[in-house]
């Protein structure tokens, strides 16, 4: 890599261009793949779970981040706990199935056993001088907002999801979540990096040709058109749907959900962005009708055309809530080349699979469009891996979003990196 | 690496013992690997297609070199034109399929179109201060052979490929290339590194026991035996041989087709080899049966018994012309342990299958020559690997064709790493 | 690697702290792989095979360790002999099957021809200054001990497998392994570093969940058990134990086999230890029903209540000798963290399949005890991985073993280090 002259990582963040795709090796290189890891995945708060997953004490998903594997477990006081899926003895990784039920955590070689709160209470032929209190599993902060699961893998986590938490409850709160269930849950790997996944669920730009399903309930519109390209069709259409909004807008303070753009994509660490949005047709649901894709609506709510919740956090997940059904979704980097999208459909924990709702129905729109989109991730990585490609520019209108991504990443990536350098260092290898 | 004293590659080269095969680096490094890809194949013309590929206008095929796509593609103005695969915008690869046909290249993220010429006609939301003709495709350079066609991926390529041409057009052009259409066309991967597939290629000392199809038709003498070795039954063979090879010069006299040798493998970068050689038995064509597999002769050839015209280039091609068919053949490095061969069979424009020809009857010698020279080349990977190795001695009589292509990369590797030296550095990671 | 203050091997070794796992580059670096196969695996005796493989004269089997390929051979004289499987010519591995029968040995590409003791008898078109007595096969140095085949791949082997056949000898000698045959051989890979196979191997602590197949015949308590965790039944147990192993040693010495335990696992290159244990209830063989497997009995042993001996050799092999038949074991690295282990069950050699032994008998307490250490491994591998790993403590009772085999790769690897880094250097890349 050195031998014509190494560009390092910093000064390819110093030098980014703002308005226009990153340079190459942001989406190929390995060592840039490692610092994402460790500066992002490791120190931002990342999503990962719901707690519909794990309604009863003892109920635990595992959850992989690189070669971290987490076990995120409903404890004995039905807290959310999260753990380091490592045992204190020769480091076995304990539960290996993606979600399950125990009673205790029991490492399969050498049975050492661990309460649902990481105690070490049993560990045979350890002798006399041997501490258990020392041997505890190691924990993970986690913080659960309205029913949504992040977890962050650094001792000291960013101080500002508590400001995330108070900004976005509100907006949460009328669809319950921790009240909801998973009626499904489809994990896809993209053969793309982890950015081109999220610089991909930025826009919109890419909807009207290649997602027929989506675009069934979704005004494009909303995601910004250029006023030049504006055509007399495309005006009026425009209008119309200024006259829906005020009408969703209406129906939104009618029922006291609040619906104000929030946008805070700059400047933090737990960056987010809010919007709520009107749904075409019949309003009511991202399905192939349009309509209810569950009769039992989500916690109290009775008025089914609220359009839908889209909910965005850095660095790495998406949400749609509805009245009748959530869709959560998180993007997990796997290899500089491959993302793991996982995403789950929610609906009211007493709705009926085959009496309020049909899981195909539920999951048409998505799981088309998560493959839709899969396919356009695998050819920007392509393209962007060729000695050919150079950042182009960004749409002002369309692509706003996904500037603010890359602003995002770049200025967490650029501050990482200065306040490690001053650090000693870990170990390595 | 380093850990014990590494060697460089600079050092690789200069210490090279001519007369051996190379050190077990040149086969097995990442870092050579990376090097022959950047230096040799980015640098140099390499055979990709044939025109007969891409007939019409629009008819494209796509070709990848290392993480490098290229479009070739028959223009509206007939002519062949060749584009990096690399959207503008955010640089997706857009055209995904190996061969098709198009109007326009319109990339399937967001519909950025662009003409057969590159130039960029339609980007949607751009904003007014938007200038589209900064955003025309990359151009790739390209050339035509007389039907064969060389890219050459640097912005200055060789200036030797004119007199490539000069040399070679009038020994090609009575077999009309151009005129042809390809009756089949076969990929193999074979599991060794690129240049022990051109090592395998430049000789025939494994011929006799490895080619029981191909040496029916095949004179092994005419790649060199060692005097001393020869019995009197082989000497006989030989003087038979030099008489067969008088008949073959008379005839190809009578026709008009040139034939003396022309061996240019040293101190050009474009370097090349020709011979027309004698076919054994009914003396046709490379079959089963050595006669002609087409009815319908190339060109206006009339008389079948041409024996074959063979064409090497540097790096990366062959090719076998007869009366009949033709047969091209491409390596491309994908790894430094796997190189792509892909071999394509052409006849007459006009020939119809099932009448003129058998495509399993015109692809049988090679098909079985190909995959018989796999498997050698991957034994000779795995030995290579071995800490074991060390060079051994090129027979001076059966393989001076493969000392010369080794002599020659050598040159032209050391002379751009030279000249690199010298350069600022571009971009890196 | 280096960003954040790498630590080097030879650091990581000088803080491995005694007692405790060793920290993960061991597990998962690729340097330090690299390392253990040049200065491990390349510089030790390395178990490879058995005698009873090759019986006849031509009989060969081919091993690889990394990409180093060998053939051991029985040649014309009835000696074993290993050379390296690298033609001397362009160097193709000649031999590709596992194991077969040659006359000589011929290069399958060009047909170099060597004789068994290595000589090369027959090279073509190489001209008259050729000197085929440049051009033998490299040897490699093997022993057999008692029918066990170590080699080493470096020109000076540790001169201490002397005295390792001195001792074992006598012990091994009853069984007469050299008149075995294999009655099967199964090749299973682990997923795990090669240390975490050896590790698994070289304690009982996790048998008794594990293992119910092995430990129908095994005593734990053999292999280490702490004296405060002994409640009233065990301390029965145990005191039932030590009852039958003096009945054993009564047998032992009535038979004339010895079995004073010897632990040489400190101190020297070729690092060993034998122990002779009591079986559990019908105490033959390490079946499910714990009697013989194989009705004739191995040599000309007539007693078939002997135990077993067990035999560990560093750094990759154990077996486990009993009266009626023999198990014996190797570990080979593959990668960071890939294993092969390869099992082979001898019978006397006159003993007829169907007959005096049925193969799933005989082979389903390691077959199934194989698979389960394997799933340990791996989970094993899966949680060194994690940066959450830190070493912890090992059982001063039951992995006191396990603490012996990484003292002596601690030691091995850093006098190797030390005594490397004088050197001048080898090739590289
Ligand atoms: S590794 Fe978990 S108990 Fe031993
Ligand atoms: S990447 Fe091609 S149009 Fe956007
Ligand atoms: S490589 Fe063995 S004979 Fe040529
Ligand atoms: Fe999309
Ligand atoms: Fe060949
Ligand atoms: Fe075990």
């Amino acid at each position: 890599m050195a031998r014509d002259g190494a560009v390092s990582v910093e000064e390819l963040l110093a030098r980014r261009e703002p308005g226009r795709s990153l340079e190459a090796p942001f989406y190929t290189s390995r060592e840039v793949f490692d610092l994402d890891m460790k500066l992002i995945f490791h120190r931002h708060w990342i999503f990962v779970a719901v707690e519909a997953e794990i309604p009863e004490a003892g109920d635990y998903v595992t959850v992989e981040i690189g070669t971290t594997s987490v076990i995120v477990v409903r404890d004995d006081d039905m807290n959310v706990a999260a753990f380091h899926n490592v045992c204190r003895h020769r480091g076995a990784r304990m539960l290996t199935e993606p979600s399950g039920v125990v009673g205790k955590i029991v490492c399969p070689y050498h049975q050492w056993t661990y309460e649902l709160d990481g105690s070490l209470i049993h560990a045979e032929h350890m002798g006399a001088g041997f501490d258990r209190t020392c041997h505890s599993l190691k924990r993970v902060n986690v913080r659960s907002l309205a029913g949504l699961l992040y977890i962050c893998l650094a001792d000291e986590p960013p101080a500002d999801f508590d400001a995330l938490a108070e900004a976005m409850t509100p907006y949460l709160a009328p669809h319950r979540l921790a009240e909801t269930k998973v009626a499904a849950s489809i994990d896809l790997i993209e053969e793309g990096n982890w950015k081109l996944t999220m610089e991909n669920n930025r826009e919109c730009y890419h909807c009207a040709t290649n997602h027929p399903e989506l675009t069934v309930s979704l005004f494009e519109y909303g995601f910004g058109f250029a006023p030049d390209d504006a055509d007399t069709d495309r005006a009026a259409a425009m209008e119309a749907y200024e006259r829906i909004c005020a009408e969703f807008e209406t129906r939104w303070t009618r029922e006291g959900v609040p619906f104000a753009e929030i946008d805070r994509l700059h400047g933090c660490a737990t960056g987010f962005r809010t919007q709520r949005l009107a749904i075409d047709r019949a309003g009511e649901s991202q399905t192939m009708d349009t309509r209810s894709a569950c009769k039992r609506l989500l916690g109290s709510l009775s008025e089914p055309r609220l359009g839908g919740l889209s909910f965005w956090t850095q660095p790495n997940a998406w949400h749609h809530l509805m009245a009748d059904h959530a869709v959560t979704f998180s993007a997990i980097p796997l290899s500089p080349d491959r993302t793991l999208v996982r995403t789950r459909w929610l609906v009211h924990r007493d709705a009926v699979e085959g009496v309020d709702y049909d899981v195909d129905n539920l999951t048409e729109v998505w799981r088309n469009t998560n493959e839709q989109d899969a396919a356009l991730v695998a050819i920007g990585q392509k393209g962007v891996s060729s000695p050919a490609y150079v950042p182009g520019p960004y749409s002002p209108y369309t692509e706003g979003l996904v500037e603010k991504f890359c602003a995002w990443y770049v200025e967490r990536l650029s501050s990482a990196l200065s306040s490690t350098s001053a650090e000693t260092a870990p170990r390595a290898l």
